[in-house]
């Protein structure tokens, strides 16, 4: 460092040194069913996801993973919500906590499995979960009706008992008592972004927007409030590789491809749809509100408006020979 | 990109760029108890701490956040056991899953804190938590004296009755009943260390080694399994300390300054001990065991292995004047 010395860089060393030229970047979606209703179970089941996971570090691509949170929250929110109800000494816990507190636990247990195979596979890269939080609009229509139902069941009594002190929304759940309902808003911006795509520079691979990440409105710029809600996490993930500037999205799910006509004797497996041919089926009826259709829709909204992207739906033990373009169904951009 | 240009870059502008040399680096460790015990009381509470954070921020510092979690990992704990143990339906929680989720929940508040403190003083700078697992020692004789206690208060046969099915250890807690106890182990290697490193070179404020580190054993190289234990966040602390190369390791907790002959009339308090004095102290008696006993370890520790770093303790509302040298009590390496 005593005496100056002038480098030559040429750009194209600069930019070998890049991640987002080097590598295609996929951001996975993992289903929160998927991933186990205890902690032995989920501590299983990570395992593998790792593995498949590893598979795509080892053929070269950055992956970005967000996951969904339905049991596990369900599982926080009703521990608290009984213990308090029953005066076991712990305070009632507010839904957005309980959402963060499932980016704790499901995190741990999936940057654990992945770390194990990397390290098995002497691959020197790392992982890391970062706790998420995912503006939506307090304009939202959603605010108005809210359709996901979380914790305990009550009786009509003690449901309107509690509505009355608190202003929840309660619904009926097929016979089996009174459930609160809460908002299912859309995600409007990834709080933590800047931080993801920093690691994603430093070949990261980053676990985030957990659960659709936790739900908060922006009340003056840079100031966030946790809201009751529950964001979709294929169209966090789907915001998320929107932002990232994602290669592909890919959507993890319990079928291996989409189908039109599901479980009719003419049901037929899509191998690719165009955007147009997505919005004629779901036009159509073909996929199932709260199941294949917000994934459809999460597909749809990234495919349109990123540049080179596509998206993909496939299962867990397919997504590598999906990804090469084996298997599953991928949504592309309509011919010009 | 069509033509290459030659750039001349000098080292001196590339040195420019690296916050390792043009700012210094604090850890921060928080107390739990300064955490509040509802999520309400925390939410208020963050809310000073971020200040002063962000008062560091502003001064130049970079700012690393370890952090306690005492009365929340008892909360989350005993929420699940109780949950549990009167079949409403949620599994047992083992216990570093139940660290993992106080990660999330204090990260999340701790981080939407300090993020509008930073919006609102106008200063582009971003947070994150990271999800952070610590190494102890199987061999660690801790193991063998489990000494903190967690979760809900039994009878002797109902705690006769768990242990012979789990292999907990319980002990009778000052006639409340009987409570399970976990094992103290030293840290050992913080695994995430890489990621809170890349994130730092970004200038981002890290949250990590929350509770003292998710505590693991090492099974294989990278292959990390999650024990029932409590690393203390002040020890954890201080590692993160040493291994980011800090400047300096800040100690926040109840009082502004340590003492000898603590609450008797002859009480002095101290501004500056050397490492052999603060042993001196120890021997004498003078800090109480899980109070400020470890605390002063943790510095000894930190100070002792580092080469230019000093250690303070101080509380969180006088923390930015101590820093600047006007009070708290600094530890530093015996004269040669």
């Amino acid at each position: 460092m005593g005496s100056l010395i002038h480098y030559r860089i040429e750009p194209t060393f600069l930019f070998s040194q890049s991640p987002y030229v080097m590598s295609k970047k996929l951001v996975i979606a993992l289903g929160g069913n998927a991933l186990g209703a205890s902690p032995e179970e989920q501590l299983s089941l990570v395992k593998g996801t790792a593995s498949t996971i590893v598979d795509l570090v080892e053929e070269g691509y950055e992956v970005i993973i967000g996951h969904g949170n339905g049991p596990q929250v369900g599982m926080v929110n009703l521990a608290f919500e009984f213990s308090a109800n029953n005066n076991s000494g712990t305070p009632p816990m507010p839904f957005p906590e309980c959402g963060a507190m499932t980016q704790g636990y499901i995190g741990y247990h999936l940057q654990q499995a992945i770390e194990r195979e990397l390290a098995h596979r002497k691959i020197d890269k790392h992982v890391a979960s970062i706790i998420t939080q995912v503006v939506v609009d307090k304009k939202d229509p959603a605010f108005k009706r809210p359709t996901k139902p979380v914790g305990m069941f009550y009786s009509k009594e003690k449901a309107e008992e509690i509505a009355s002190q608190t202003g929840y929304t309660f619904v009926e759940d097929a016979g089996r008592g009174y459930r609160r309902v809460v908002p299912s808003p859309e995600p409007v911006k990834i709080v933590e972004l800047p931080v993801v795509e920093q690691l994603i520079k430093n070949h990261c691979i980053v676990i985030t927007v957990g659960g659709g990440g936790i739900p908060v409105v922006e009340k003056r710029q840079g100031d966030y409030q946790g809201v009751a809600a529950v964001i979709d996490k294929d169209r966090a993930s789907a915001l998320l590789a929107l932002e990232l500037k994602a290669d592909m999205l890919v959507i993890l799910t319990a079928v291996e491809q989409v189908a039109i006509n599901f479980n009719k004797p003419n049901q037929q497996d899509l191998s690719q749809i165009t955007i147009g041919e997505a919005r004629e089926y779901i036009h159509q009826g073909h996929f199932a509100p709260g199941s294949m259709l917000p994934k459809v829709e999460a597909c749809i909204n990234f495919v349109e408006n990123t540049t080179n992207g596509t998206a993909l739906i496939t299962s867990l033990d397919k997504a590598r020979q999906a990804i090469d373009g084996m298997t599953g169904t991928r949504i592309v951009k309509d011919p010009i």
